[in-house]
């Protein structure tokens, strides 16, 4: 095993030249790692999206079941979701990293390794970043560009009354797989859910493209805070049915009934990676068809409503009372 | 003073809409915080350039000495010195924010009306971000865009034997400024080019578009490390003539005679932020006229050499040995 002594030998300069000696050639890249800064060439007529998310080890990701493959992974990940809730095509990142000494070299190429896999699964490429050391956790900061042409990017204000609520794939697995590993629990459909969510890049792309989604968001906070961040950007309420929302088959064998404290981790866990849109309800043949061409399933979980009301409807009618904060990274993660 | 606790009450998204509150309009963007990603026109015909650096509180800066509004400052001023160098028009930015428990919102407040009143100096924008909390050091992460035309991008790649060597301002100041500051002394010239660089945007942009720079790069890690990199990227050698670096009134005070120590700190001291080409000796005189509207000092410090040497020549005529590395940031500092 290599130790963090070599780090520090190797140097930041050392550093920079190694991930960028592992990269695929530059398509489209005018300048990347290596100068000042990077360049790039916008596609003509397209606006440039961006996002950035910060990952600090003890908050985001504890190193003693996050492996450094599936963390160099779920970096990507977590930012590539965000260009995919605006239906963006991802094209450049920029990584930074604060390396505390404990931190082999061996750890970080296999972290390299991650990142760099699913950045090729989805055609991203490096371009830029900084390193230096850490006095305390490690922390990691990517930031992702893409983009798309200003008639087909899909915003979180568009919703209106009568659209209906749709979500990709299964929600609260994530959640549950944060509990199961706090619990000493290492591997399970859960577990990987949490460790490396996919990001629905091509499904919110191609949403995206053929003009369905009024608005969308990726589940990053827990569904009823995104759902909120929705609601209030596009001013409208929502109804929820609870009976609708999407389980996987692990998350029901845990659950076997939808107990309260089941429902708070589909509705409120956060880390889903899936993407919450609303449909106008004319279009919600053309979800599914569009859908079942990448085999990712999707519900409709409810509808969005003229007055500001926001209401989770169990299954015997009456309405549950739900915290709509979902996950907050100021306040304490349980 | 309020406490550190009242950040934890406002929450990730109140600190996000705090800071967005504090925004003036923007011009040109056309999606800024609050979204999945942010979204910009790229001016048609100019490439983007991005850059991205990481600030580590006990690595890149004490709190024991750096006040909040310098802080926020600096860390605009070290990513706008980056745009500098390629002789970019900086546009956007994007904040992400680690904050540990101790940090109150007085501090942050301050913070953001440091990093805000320098990115209004030169027309940069806040257009996205992230913040959580940090389970150990204050961490920052700026990334700047900027643009410019492809034909006048300097790089670091492009110094030809016989071009000149040129630097702005004075150097060693932030490396004798840093001393100060572990020795105790809180005010000065020096301190305050440590603590609150300026970065030379105009200059940069006003030297690339006049198409006098072969190469640039601005002055982060030291003098001796950085025409490093221009060298080692030209493929070309290099002769610096000790006498003529650029020192100040301040730094000769501390040194009436520059001592191998003196020499020390300016060449290899760093974060001096000034911006280091080189010109075709033909194009000199443009060098002094076009600086000299800006009030800039700027001095001919050496000359591009065909043969792989690095040479410093004392005012003896004979060559100083000379650490090349300059700052490293997995090394240690002094």
């Amino acid at each position: 095993m290599t130790k963090g002594i070599d780090l520090r030998k190797l140097g930041e300069f050392g550093l920079i030249d190694r991930i960028a000696q592992r990269l695929p050639a530059g398509a489209g890249v005018a300048l990347g790692i290596g100068d000042d800064a990077a360049a790039f060439a916008p596609a003509p007529g397209q606006l440039s999206l961006i996002t950035t998310d910060m990952l600090v080890e003890g908050i985001h990701f504890d190193l003693s079941y996050s492996d450094p493959l599936s963390l160099g992974k779920k970096a990507m990940s977590v930012n590539l979701s965000d260009i995919a809730a605006m239906g963006g095509k991802p094209r450049h990142y920029l990584l930074s990293l604060a390396i505390p000494p404990a931190i082999t070299l061996d750890f970080l190429d296999t972290f390299i390794s991650g990142m760099l896999s699913r950045a090729d699964q989805f055609g991203v490429q490096l371009i830029g970043g900084d390193t230096c050391s850490s006095s305390g956790p490690l922390v990691l900061n990517l930031t992702v560009l893409g983009e798309q042409s200003p008639d087909l990017l899909v915003r979180r204000s568009g919703a209106r009354p009568g659209d209906q609520i749709c979500v990709t794939g299964t929600i609260g697995d994530s959640a549950l797989g944060l509990r199961l590993l706090r619990q000493g629990d290492r591997q399970g459909v859960a577990i990987e859910r949490h460790l490396d969510p996919v990001p629905r890049v091509l499904e919110g792309l191609a949403l995206a493209e053929a003009t369905i989604p009024s608005a969308m968001i990726d589940l990053s906070d827990g569904l009823s805070a995104d759902l909120g961040h929705i609601l209030d950007l596009s001013a409208v309420g929502a109804r929820i049915y609870s009976e609708t929302l999407p389980l996987s088959d692990t998350f029901r064998e845990h659950f076997p009934t939808v107990t309260a404290e089941a429902l708070s981790l589909a509705l409120a866990g956060g880390e889903d990676y899936e993407l919450l849109f609303t449909v106008p309800p004319e279009k919600i043949p053309l979800v599914f068809s569009l859908l079942e061409k990448f085999g990712t399933p999707v519900a409709v979980i409810g509808t969005i409503t003229a007055e500001n009301t926001r209401a989770v409807i169990g299954s015997d009618g009456r309405e549950i009372s739900l915290n709509k904060k979902g996950y907050d990274h100021f306040s304490s993660r349980d």
